[in-house]
């Protein structure tokens, strides 16, 4: 045993004896030098068998140089390699996530279906203490909630070995055994705000004193253990009813203490918008008012506030539609809904127009906005109800007709 | 107006129109920016008075300086100046605190007492959105618990007009009007923890993006949120039954949550002794226990699991005693347990002992501590009991016996 990184390592993997694991290998120094202690040292280690799996994300420009270094060290080593592609931009564009968010998704993705293919028991990732200190500090920074200063996936088959350990001490191991690696080189430019924490911030910290890191660890730990606590206190859930249409029940929610309110609002926005505490602070008014409400969002979403329910959804569920089902068509399928209206017996037969709502419509001589507020009908459950309409009349209404030769099936989830 | 100080200011004080305020006055750059801004803008606030107090900590050589150049200054102005006198290493001796921590509480102390004797509206420091961020990385670097991040006495009190301006905001204002100060020249040391940050840390943070500034507030104002949100949830109560010695209910504490069990906990340590988190894990380990349990903790502190409550005590309540009470005295004081036992009728004239329990004593003819077991009486309860002896025999044991003849009488808050 030559250095403290190997002292360090082979204690934290006592517990991978006998055990299959995944290295995950990006080809940088962290990553390399777990890769090669394992290869050193696998009698020593008791592990079972391990593999190591790289994930070419497609980002820069040497993402498939980089592919090829791992596969070839692997080849070189003796260790058997498994290489995935992931397309980050796709799924940035997608969804509204930053693209070290939606790495991190994709990449884990990957990793846990070969964890399944393989059977095998865990995936080791190559974070370490620096890492933890470096997404700590994003975090402040970038102004996260305060039960969310961790920055990794906290899941049992997730290992971090080198989690105690300092980059110095790995950069001594690398150097040590003059172990080959890729370069990142954008990891130079303080423009990106990681780099520039590590190079800044965490640089002086080392120099200054070396036990705040784990003052620093403690806090995090903190943060984990408050939100596991929050999670407990707002037993509330959201109910999700179709992707990117979500809902909670306001008696509930109205029972929270404040605190919990705004932490439970956090939460929910947080898994769909780039949520700000600007936006709890408004979700929290019109949550108060006393008659439904509606307030645009960032990325195209809609809160609502309503009689028995508040809804978070994309605004495309409010587009308009008027579709003809002609002589003997027998369904039509109203996909932003997810919903398909099928027509029985004397039905089938007739040309229909099947619709949402239009200021004005009325029911059998009634306001049809009167009828649904008699019903206390919730606005968006208006808005995204079925109408079927025969010569300028409607005659069946979703949530007041009772089913029968007309019926509505839902797609999937359908709203 | 010429500064962005005083554009900042003037909005501030907005709240202070028709009040009578003390500016508290260091003499520093910040403190004497504020002084100068009142004399020169009291009509336009609209401030009814103010006056300036200063506080000599006697801590540093030229803290008679500092208090002299206040004093003349306040001359110079024409402002009614007040100055007080504090001892902070007398304190620091006593209790276990940071210098900066006893100065802190009196120098609080003082200034209320001023504004009580002239029956005014606000204390006004000088904290700037500096010394806010600076706090906060204190508290950070130093593992303080998360509900804690933030550094200032929230007291309606207390007003800080200069809390949404920086530093350089300062520095212009006084620069600009040529206004004189007194500078601590430790500020520039930077083994002292406040310096290095504002150095090293605030420096860079504050070139790189200084809208940092605003999501660490935000995380601050969190940090209270959460606090406040905790106290209202965990609302078990200790009982301070004596300076150095508390206790609270073990039924009540049981019901608490993990999380609230060690919040509570830490904020009983944090005010006895410098809590830290492997003295709550303590705890909570001996709490578990069925039998009475009692441990050491830093600063002569004991903590006591027992019965039906918990403590927390000095050792000194645990000093064995035995005074002799003379024939014809009524009286016997146990000072350190804050008790007077009384004698009255026949046992006035009689010599008797007062003690408290010995291994192996015996009371009519039973073992002492069993009786006291059979009576569930926590440990200090026994520990602390008076007992009287005569011959060689006790004859009164608090806590069993009833009073008649002897009885004891509480001192203050006597146990």
């Amino acid at each position: 045993m030559n250095t403290l990184y190997e002292k360090k390592l082979f204690e934290s993997c006592q517990i991978l004896k006998d055990r299959n694991v995944i290295i995950a290998l990006s080809g940088g120094k962290d990553s390399v030098s777990l890769l090669h202690f394992f290869k050193e040292n696998q009698s020593v280690i008791g592990v079972n068998s391990f593999v190591a799996c790289h994930i070419n994300h497609h980002i820069r420009e040497n993402s498939d140089a980089d592919a090829m270094f791992c596969k070839k060290l692997c080849e070189e080593w003796g260790v058997k390699f498994y290489l995935f592609d992931i397309y980050v931009y796709d799924y940035v564009k997608n969804y509204n996530m930053s693209i070290e968010e939606a790495g991190r998704i994709l990449r884990y993705e990957k990793l846990y279906f070969l964890l399944k293919e393989l059977n095998y028991d865990f995936i080791l990732t190559a974070h370490h203490k620096d890492d933890l200190i470096e997404n700590f500090f994003i975090r402040v920074f970038r102004g996260t909630p305060i039960y969310n200063l961790s920055g990794f996936n906290i899941d049992e088959k997730i290992f971090r070995p080198l989690i105690d350990i300092e980059r110095e001490e790995i950069e001594y191991y690398v150097n040590f055994f003059k172990i080959p690696f890729v370069e990142d080189i954008t990891n130079r430019d303080e423009r990106y705000l990681r780099n520039w924490i590590r190079n800044r911030i965490l640089k002086e910290i080392k120099s200054y004193n070396k036990g705040f890191y784990n003052n620093i660890e403690r806090l995090i730990n903190e943060s984990k253990e408050l939100k596991n606590y929050l999670d407990k206190k707002v037993s509330l859930d959201y109910e999700i009813t179709n992707f990117n249409f979500v809902s909670f029940e306001l008696e509930k929610f109205n029972k929270l203490e404040n605190y919990e309110k705004r932490y439970f609002l956090m939460n929910l926005l947080l898994r769909y918008i780039k949520a700000e505490k600007k936006y709890v602070d408004e979700l929290i008014k019109i949550i108060q008012k006393k008659t439904s409400k509606r307030i645009n969002l960032p990325n195209n979403f809609l809160f609502e506030k309503s009689i028995s329910r508040c809804y978070l959804f994309k605004n495309e569920y409010l587009k308009s539609f008027e579709i003809v089902k002609d002589y003997g068509e027998t369904e039509i399928v109203v996909k932003h809904l997810g919903k398909i209206v099928t027509f029985d017996n004397d039905m089938i037969n007739k040309k229909l127009i099947v619709r949402n709502r239009r200021k004005g419509d009325k029911f059998k001589g009634k306001k049809l906005k009167d009828i649904f507020i008699d019903k206390k009908i919730d606005l968006i459950i208006r808005d995204t109800a079925i109408l079927v309409e025969e010569n300028g009349n409607i005659i069946w209404a979703e949530h007041i007709s009772k089913e029968g030769p007309i019926k509505i099936k839902k797609i999937g989830r359908g709203l």
